[in-house]
């Protein structure tokens, strides 16, 4: 299989704003997709099935473990979340790159099952920002705030596992940070030979 | 030694625009300097020592090469020419990067020398428009442009061996690239925690 596209790997705590510099991000490259997970979990309200995730039952779930068709999968209190083989091969086979949103244990699970993948770790400047960010509008309790800064300090010690660290101080910067690692990724040998075949052809062959 | 910055080798044929692209480079980022060659050649009416080269005796080149001083070096027809081992590490220990301008036999030593370094190569976007930048205002023989073609053809073959590959079609466009190749490096873990280790021991710290 040859695999045009490059697979991201993007992980940051809550707080850090992955999922805003992501959607910026698509807006603005077409060449890239954001992939959806399947999931057991039932569906909520304003939900769509294809669109936020897959959603399946526990069988088919477990039939597809067993068959190895995801690259990563969780147990997640009592549901099962799941990354797809087969649709990420797809995208990258056809030039799209393919963005993953896990955690670091996802991406740990990536990084065996597609080596050639490229890890980014997004930090939030401080953790007086980071407080300020988790505490949202200001209608949970302590006790609440304290545990998702628990799990998001959890989340930032695996920073170093990754190839890319960016810091999102400033949300315009941090997504030209993300643009640029994405834009030297396309200009790496290899899929510039491949986008500029026949060109390379002509003109080593003079 | 502790190295911050990045050494960067960029090799291209005459005509890809190698020297343009990095003299733009230079003007917009202070982060970068380009190596100064050692030369045994005669200073030539125009040319200032230090500037366009480190102008030294034949004597003084092979006690350098002895005393293994040289990251790379060249004999082209009776002159030799040589990158400064000690210069080199200097930048790179104060956190600037450096870029040396030298051809793929250049490139295979600093390689081997210097295994962290990033290499790019930059062709020019067809034959018909080399061959119009080789041949320049038209007042050299047919002979004399054949020969620096041929001359383009050997160093091009070579493109395979670097980790990016630019194609100058558009200037600024390729500016671009480059600039996005040194944003990218420097977005990588092992710069990123040089330049934020405060603010990640504060962070991670809570």
């Amino acid at each position: 299989m040859t695999q045009l596209g490059t697979l991201y790997v993007i992980s940051a705590p809550s707080g850090a704003g992955k999922t805003s510099l992501v959607k910026a991000l698509l807006a603005q490259d077409k060449q890239v997709r954001v992939s959806v997970s399947h999931t057991t979990r039932a569906m909520r309200p304003g939900e769509t099935d294809g669109q936020d995730y897959n959603f399946i039952s526990m069988a088919t779930f477990d039939a597809m473990i067993d068959k190895g068709q995801f690259l990563e999968y969780a147990d997640v209190f009592t549901n099962k979340y799941g990354t797809s083989r087969l649709w990420v091969e797809k995208q990258l086979e056809q030039g799209m790159d393919v963005i993953l949103e896990i955690d670091w244990q996802g991406a740990q699970q990536i990084r065996q099952q597609m080596p050639a993948c490229t890890s980014i770790f997004i930090l939030p400047p401080s953790n007086t920002e980071l407080r300020k960010r988790l505490t949202g509008r200001g209608t949970d309790s302590e006790e609440v705030i304290n545990h998702r800064m628990s799990e998001a300090m959890s989340e930032m010690s695996h920073y170093g596992e990754y190839q890319y660290l960016l810091i999102n101080d400033d949300f315009d910067a941090t997504l030209q940070e993300l643009q640029a690692v994405f834009a030297a990724q396309r200009l790496k040998l290899a899929p510039q030979q491949q986008k500029h075949a026949t060109m390379l052809a002509e003109l080593l062959s003079a």
